[in-house]
């Protein structure tokens, strides 16, 4: 229940696999965005004939990839070779606080490499809560029970040169961003409550709390493990019910995550940027739009409830291979439609599709 | 503001250098319980005069250690040489629940090595979560970014030597007990959160949630930082935060810390114990009982609360060296008296006692 969508893209915009992204195969009314944990993958693993579905979408759409790399596409069509740009990732939308925060300084969390992420993004001036955390000598109480390797240490090193120009750490933190899920909550939600109570640095008292951002807010999603795991969503229930016991002013953020409507907006912009890059015939004179724009989750609360608050042209399909599991339709947020698989969804749409008339076009 | 009695023991109870204690020195009708983190220790360093003023309760009361003794105790003064069973720990009484789960399988979180607390207290079929966690493969979606060391690998086969007769570990977890302060939050809430919503088995749905038990409930305390700490108590709310977004009934928890008055009963009776062991001459024909026993802290909600919870003979007494810093007394929960360090606390004490008259006993 990740927010994460697909679609082929032409060959030529290949160039270096990524965990997940956007393709486009040819010009037409409608496209596929898919959620990929709990819809297409169960940690690592294909789940609800996931293969057969995609390789069933590439045959009916025909357009644009040579019947060899069609393929090699499928075999790998868990998202390799996809375009940066093609990457709906959570953190996304961060590209848009450039304005406000390229040259301030500001501090990032989450698995992976959550500094270097903001980087690439543009921001100039930009930590990771580990390096930041080694500049405040005792911070975390428990540190000395956490005994990293170098692995992570040579992490530090590599943000270290992208922070080389961040100067004084005793400077005031001036937004904090959690870019993926955190890996170590307790030092996070401490080191956060420490920035964001004192109004930007541990230990003062400056003013008011600096703004707080989230890449998403899933509660829980559907990982390798039989049950869900705690998403950012749990993460940042944990810190905001910890920040409102010890702070007088309730925690303020802002969540980029499905089912914020702005996700799925930026995912349609996304879309139609790639349909038009692919629009050889320039059969699209007056830019690109889709009839339909599916949104095949499997959780109601983020992705049903994101694709009906984003309304037109979004049309919620619902699988049973996640998050939710149950025979009838989501009480509190019922999709448009309920299917078992990916493969049924698919199914579903190229009958839809098929009887609408339209020329068969998909973007998955 | 973490739980932990002193007071100065006879020379023939000495065994082993352990944290944190209660001593005892002759025998009167008064008695001093120290709250350490915030009132004795910042971290690991003395404040508040704390040195001088315990050698000072060192010099009026007299009784029974050896001049050369006596230096070299004071120069250990911070928890050295005392009994474990003169240690008021927050897990202590998880003693009394010896009768219920004895024999059951159970699982214990905390820093340092909480399965091995809990063998020790008599418990024969408990691991700790680290152990517990390692049975349980992809239960911690994010436990690639962990990179422990051999030393923690090394806790892990020492945890293995307590827990081998658990034997198979798909058995129903009959309770869970967080010994100290959780270490890797984000894998415990969810392993936590697991065990207590399935019924004892993660992934599974067998029934009611197991009980579960803290060792203590402050939110805040004061270490070595300026600025306080994240307590268990915030765990605690992280934990319940979460369980209660993720399952249908509130969490149901037992907390064992302060200010449950059981924490203050427990340690009168501790008091009581060391004070009839030193009693040489049996003078306490009818058993040793306390006209005052003081509590010296530094955190209104936990020290304070607990004392006057705890009612006759307790009497607190609040310095400004730790969580509570403000110049009048605490509105919520007024301490009977405020000074500013734990040397003032001394002094007000034995000043008190002095004028009440009676044989200058303490016990701290």
């Amino acid at each position: 229940m990740r927010f994460r969508f697909k679609a082929p893209v032409p060959l030529a915009l290949l160039r270096r696999p990524l965990p997940a992204g956007i393709h486009s195969v040819s010009s037409s009314s409608f496209g596929i965005a898919f959620d990929i944990d709990g819809v297409i993958l169960r940690g690592a693993a294909p789940i609800g004939n996931s293969e057969r579905a995609l390789r069933r979408l590439y045959d009916d759409s025909g357009g644009g990839i040579p019947e060899s790399r069609r393929a090699s596409d499928l075999s790998n069509l868990l998202g390799v070779n996809i375009l940066p740009s093609q990457v709906v990732h959570g953190h996304s939308p961060f590209k848009t606080l450039l304005n406000r925060f390229e040259n301030e300084f500001i501090v990032a969390t989450g698995k992976g490499e959550p500094a270097v992420v903001m980087s690439e993004y543009g921001f100039k001036r930009v930590v990771s809560i580990d390096e930041y955390v080694s500049h405040f000598k005792n911070i975390d109480p428990v540190a000395q029970y956490k005994r990293w390797t170098t692995v992570q240490d040579s992490n530090f090193s590599r943000n270290s040169k992208t922070v080389s120009s961040c100067g004084d750490f005793s400077q005031s933190v001036k937004a904090a961003f959690v870019v993926s899920d955190p890996v170590d909550w307790g030092r996070d939600i401490q080191v956060l409550c420490d920035i964001l109570t004192s109004g930007g640095v541990p230990g003062k008292k400056l003013g008011d709390q600096p703004p707080l951002f989230f890449a998403a807010d899933d509660l829980q999603y559907q990982a390798a493990f039989p049950s869900e795991r705690l998403g950012m969503g749990a993460f940042r229930i944990a810190l905001e019910s910890v920040f409102n016991r010890i702070h007088d002013k309730p925690l303020e953020y802002t969540s980029f995550g499905k089912p914020n409507p702005f996700v799925f907006k930026n995912a349609e912009t996304i879309l139609q940027h790639l349909l038009q890059s692919i629009d050889r015939k320039n059969t699209l004179v007056n830019g690109p739009s889709f009839r339909t724009l599916y949104m095949i989750g499997d959780n109601p609360f983020v992705d049903v409830k994101g694709a009906h608050q984003a309304g037109h042209p979004w049309f919620s399909i619902l699988t049973r291979t996640g998050v939710f599991r149950q025979r009838d339709n989501h009480k509190e947020y019922p999709a448009n439609v309920v299917v078992d698989t990916v493969e049924d969804a698919i199914e579903f749409i190229l009958r839809r599709e098929d009887g609408a008339g339209a020329g068969a076009e998909t973007m998955l």
